[in-house]
């Protein structure tokens, strides 16, 4: 690791900083479909609203911004002289689960600006541009929990070039299908292609993020680099049996798809907590026709799958579609799965893990995270890296997710003076 | 059992009748607010149609039909010179559950019109009028499903004086009042009291339905007279526990409330197997936020408690209860049930279950229903009796719920000649 220039900013701006991302978390859980909570999917007109604020709080910091064509914000500020630089990306994501924290990927975003504040630098006029040899790039990518379509990283995707034309035909649950969200938001789903970044614009992809998980609270330190990002597969699963009176039929003559579906659940807890490093989730249950007075005849759920490695994750996934075999096959149910999400474990690069420990400052941890994020699609088009903030009792997707200011703060510095030893290294 | 006047049609005006009921399920199954499917929820545009369609069919029949207070659709025809006497009244209900089948509750009221068109006295002009010393009412009941308002019999409950206060704050699943749908509608919930009889105004009632349920079949037979209809209770039950992140959270910090639901629909299986003539059926569950990557915070599922008598139901709701205690308790979950539906099991009159098997002739079975029916709210104010028709393979509530015409149309001579057994008898 080079000897990088430390950051030369009073402590009273970082201060301001962190103080200005509160405010701006509480700003952005006001745009929400769920007056009184917070829920906000892709191609929303919640979407829209936070990609308006985004983009006056980028352009507020001189950078120029577009909305790409795939709804995410994205911004950029090229050095004097390059504006075809390439750039080092910064963000996170804007959306949310339903009912969710005011914390999850948007802090990652705005840290990312406030970082753009401390290091860019400006001329006599005021004129703002980067310092590096590289733009720096601020994303606020529009799709990261998958909530509304039940695919995730749809954002982060297409600025990936991975966008698949099958997609098009995922629905939400009033069955509007992703192509016609699309064209209602205003995008033109022949033109997602243009969302796509090559390797060659990119110098890497630093995110920053709450953990989402107990480790740091544990440990009582605010931050931590991020070694790798687990492996996640997600399936949508329906069981069928037959739908029938309640009241007069015995239970020798029943198939309920809900029974089958319960017993589904529990083995699956059963199973992912035999296993090292692994977690399964049913997140999503609901029974049809779903009325008081019939046994249900179908049953939906879907299934989370992570693991630190993708051997176990598909070996435990083997083995749940065994014992499901088995629940099913005594019940006289029948079910089939769907894959709508497969993701592999990504690896942070070596680099930037030593940057953002450096960053960090003294015995920096490391961590893996056994969370999805944005940097897992970007993974594909350039190097990423992760700075992990502290996340008080690890309660994330929920009302309750919090974040303290004082972390915010040193993790602000952190991923500044990640971004000064990375621009420092001889490239 | 007195000697009592036989029908005297020819055997074709039974087929033709027969013929008539099968084609108007069809029609009627043509009143659906999904289409492809049959549902027909209390207060909806459908319930107007449908109450339209049987209005016409009644007046068809010489009746006079006004819609009551409480959206059930009646119709009159008295004897000459008695517009006042009291009452027999025939009929069912036209609601469905979701994806219903064409037949429940549907046939009872069409199969009752029948009866009416085959004893009714006509005179030179053509002007019908009851042949007995009582007049003949038809009743199409609007609510007995309670698909809508998770609340079961609302329509007969209105008719039989015993309209809860309590109720107009009960909501459909798009947060809609009773209080708002019965406006609405076109109805003055100030008003609901006006849907309801005295006794002194009525006869009996008498109700054909299919089985729900699968003994005709299994004997062979095409009819029973009914000997009581199962008490029942209805729960929504609550589980809470926490909304976390799929990924980040360890077993250890999972308070997963679907988790806890499972395992509760599980042991009411397991419970009410163990017990003679008991069934209990979850038929609703949900999981909150309902997001395919958080662990859910909370379940909500309905149970339905049927049982031959009131106090083995008792006994066995207690029993889930503890086994909730046990489960919720493991799990660090809470648990809550509001009861929404409760009906002591309800018994025919003898004299009516005698004019029924009469009306069936030779050795009519009797059996108990398991399923609720109209006839439980309206023995409050009047004897009951039940026909049942024979249900292939006893499925209902689900769109393969069958019954033969052949089965229809002696179902048709048996209920007319239980009137006319009924009419004979010394009062």
């Amino acid at each position: 690791m080079a000897l990088a220039t430390r950051l030369q900013v009073p402590p009273e701006l970082i201060t301001v900083a962190a103080r200005r991302v509160m405010a701006r978390c509480e700003e952005l859980a006001r745009v929400t479909s769920t007056p009184g909570s917070i829920t906000r999917v892709y191609l929303s007109p919640e979407h829209a609203r936070v990609n308006r604020l985004a983009a006056e709080w980028m352009r507020e910091l001189g950078m120029t911004t577009r909305q790409d064509a795939a709804g995410n914000q994205v911004s950029r500020l090229a050095p004097v002289g390059a504006p075809d630089a390439p750039a080092l990306l910064l963000g996170s994501h804007l959306d949310t689960v339903p009912d969710a924290g005011r914390f999850d990927g948007i802090i990652g975003v705005l840290m990312a600006l406030e970082v753009v504040r401390l290091v860019r630098r400006r001329d006599e006029d005021g004129v703002a541009s980067s310092p590096f040899p590289f733009a720096l790039e601020v994303v606020a990518f529009s799709d990261e929990e998958g909530t509304r379509f039940g695919k995730a990283l749809l954002g982060s995707s297409a600025v990936a070039g991975q966008w698949e034309a099958s997609w098009w035909d995922l629905t939400d649950e009033d069955g509007v299908t992703l192509r016609e969200a699309f064209r209602e938001f205003g995008l033109d789903p022949g033109r997602v292609g243009e969302a796509a970044r090559r390797p060659d614009e990119l110098v890497a992809y630093l995110e920053a993020h709450i953990e989402q998980g107990p480790e740091l609270h544990r440990s009582g330190q605010a931050l931590a680099a991020v070694s790798s990002i687990a492996s996640a597969r997600r399936f949508q699963l329906i069981v069928e049996g037959e739908a029938r009176h309640a009241g007069g039929t015995p239970y020798d003559m029943r198939r309920d798809a809900l029974l089958g579906a319960s017993e589904a659940a529990l083995a699956v807890e059963r199973i992912c907590r035999g296993e090292h490093h692994i977690v399964g989730t049913v997140g999503q249950l609901e029974a049809f026709p779903g009325a008081v007075n019939v046994v249900p005849g179908e049953a939906h759920f879907s299934l989370d799958l992570r693991g630190e490695f993708d051997d176990t994750r598909d070996h435990t996934w083997d083995e749940i579609a065994r014992e499901l075999d088995a629940i099913m096959g005594r019940r006289g149910l029948s079910w089939q799965a769907r894959e709508v999400h497969s993701a592999p474990a990504v690896f942070c690069a070596p680099l930037l893990q030593d940057v953002v420990r450096a960053g960090i400052g003294g015995e920096a941890p490391t961590l893996f995270s056994r969370a999805g994020h944005d940097a897992m699609s970007i993974g594909a088009i350039t190097d990423v890296g992760m700075l992990f903030l502290r996340n008080p009792d690890g309660i994330s997707h929920h009302p309750d997710e919090a974040v303290s200011g004082d972390d915010v703060a040193v993790g602000i510095q952190a991923l500044a003076e990640a971004v000064l030893h990375l621009a420092a290294e001889p490239r």
